[in-house]
């Protein structure tokens, strides 16, 4: 199936207890497009950058297969940049400094080849401009979104109207009960349902993820990692291999959204192995079956 | 098998934001042995309460075949009280107060009846009173041992000489990284099994628990509960099946380990649904399966 990409194209300088790099491939854009590619291909991405996005940044997303015809290189402007640092245990991220950029300006247009796409997932931008992209999309099968605090805050008028649109929404423990004003996520996910999406699925870092519908809630454990380099786009690599793997199958059904939140799961846990993309460059079909075993191992026991 | 059960037995004021309680039945020792009695009886206690403490909650111990040859009744003095107050998440809570009145001079003498036990279970008291209960046992095939901030900050030695004798050690996650100056929690887990116990449950409140081996991680999700009325008494009442389920079946292998994890799991979800151990008053095996069958559903995904 087709699966369409929209979000931000950036470059990341992120310091963590454990080193640092300067200007790294980064974006939701890219991590979700990187992700998903092992799935299902070619991705058709819609991004802006500036006239500094280096060469080699896209001839990576090419071998990845990405379709770039829906990313927007402004010449005289430069790219988005974001820098962050992770503190001691990696659960409290401050950020250092965000220049937007082309990113200010950024006007999602969907390239006519692209309106097509049945699978659509929105990386986390301002509600506007994902509710513009959908206008723009015939009939998408399923759109899959992402937000965060910052639109909760600001835009949420607009993100409840984006919402509308969405069959399923990823948000972390905090945004959930940002969203709902309730403390408990099982009473928060629930109320999210009445919102528009059918499906919500809480990314609880290092305590895993959770998948709540009308008739079933499914727990997935986190992967036991012993040292995370960088938690930078774990989020949006668990959005690519959730998706990824719908649009591969293009089975909606409840056991394979289980399937799919294991491997979101599992790619955001390769993800936080290195630093930037790097982790996502060379997986394989082995890795990644030998990761989505390793989750079914951690919390299967036998009845007797 | 024969279970001892070694703790406070306590009289407690809660509030939590859905009402509140008076000197209600509590205390490690009860919740332990209330949640054991339902996989394996009798159950040993051995505590200490005052002249004041009620007929009523002597009969209903009995009524669980909780045998109190164990409990030293000091006539002259008054029970144990706790008072605390949790906050609208319920995952802060406040102690308002803490009278130790006769628990402050708690000598834990286990009756010779007692001292032949095979797997014990020591609440969490002061360090050096769990290491002069092991002195009075036998051959223990099971030590099953709890702690807490205040030993781990105030009596660190004591404790690491106690966790010698444990096999197995239960604790929370902020526990564990205290214990270990380890932010990570696999890491700590692991760092702990070089202190003496081979197995370690960490407990991570709405997050569920991790048991961490040499050989193995087990990851058990948190029961899905909406309304959790009064938290107090859940990780006792998760040793209390953990270690009920293993004296039932006295089959140590990392297998039955893993269930005991989800009977902990169980008998704690049962627990926080009403206030002091009303909850744990009329369990039935039934109850206890649908809910070991519930664990199951909860992270269980086909492979396709």
């Amino acid at each position: 199936m087709s699966l369409l990409v929209v979000g931000s194209v950036a470059l990341d300088t992120v310091e963590t207890p454990f080193g640092s790099v300067k200007e790294a491939l980064g974006g939701s854009a890219v991590y979700i497009s990187t992700a998903a590619s092992y799935f299902t291909t070619p991705i058709r991405l819609v991004g802006v950058v500036g006239g500094d996005f280096s060469e080699e940044h896209i001839k990576f997303m090419e071998s990845r297969q990405i379709d770039l015809d829906g990313l927007q290189i402004i010449q005289d402007g430069k790219t988005f940049r974001w820098g962050g640092r992770y503190q001691y245990d990696l659960n409290v991220r401050d950020t250092l400094f965000t220049e937007l950029n082309v990113f200010k300006k950024f006007d999602p247009i969907i390239p006519v080849g692209f309106k097509s796409s049945t699978y659509v997932c929105l990386g986390n931008i301002d509600p506007v401009l994902q509710l513009q992209v959908l206008n723009q999309i015939k009939k998408p099968r399923l759109v899959v979104g992402d937000t965060m605090n910052y639109w909760i805050e600001t835009k949420r008028d607009e993100l409840m109207a984006t919402m509308r649109s969405m069959n399923v929404i990823i948000v972390n423990d905090s945004e959930a009960r940002l969203l709902t004003q309730e403390p408990n996520l099982i009473k928060a996910a629930k109320k999210i349902i009445g919102m528009g999406p059918h499906v919500i699925i809480i990314k609880k870092g290092e305590h895993g993820a959770m998948m709540v519908t009308e008739e079933t809630i499914f727990s997935a454990p986190a992967y036991p990692l012993e040292t995370i380099f960088d938690p930078t786009g774990a989020g949006d690599s668990f959005a690519g291999g959730f998706i990824g793997w719908l649009a591969r199958t293009d089975d909606l059904s409840t056991e394979n959204l289980k399937r799919a939140v294991i491997y979101g799961s599992s790619l955001a846990s390769y993800c936080v192995e290195k630093f930037s993309v790097d982790c996502l460059r060379d997986l394989s079909n082995l890795k990644i079956q030998d990761r989505f075993h390793a989750f079914r191992d951690l919390s299967r026991f036998d009845e007797k």
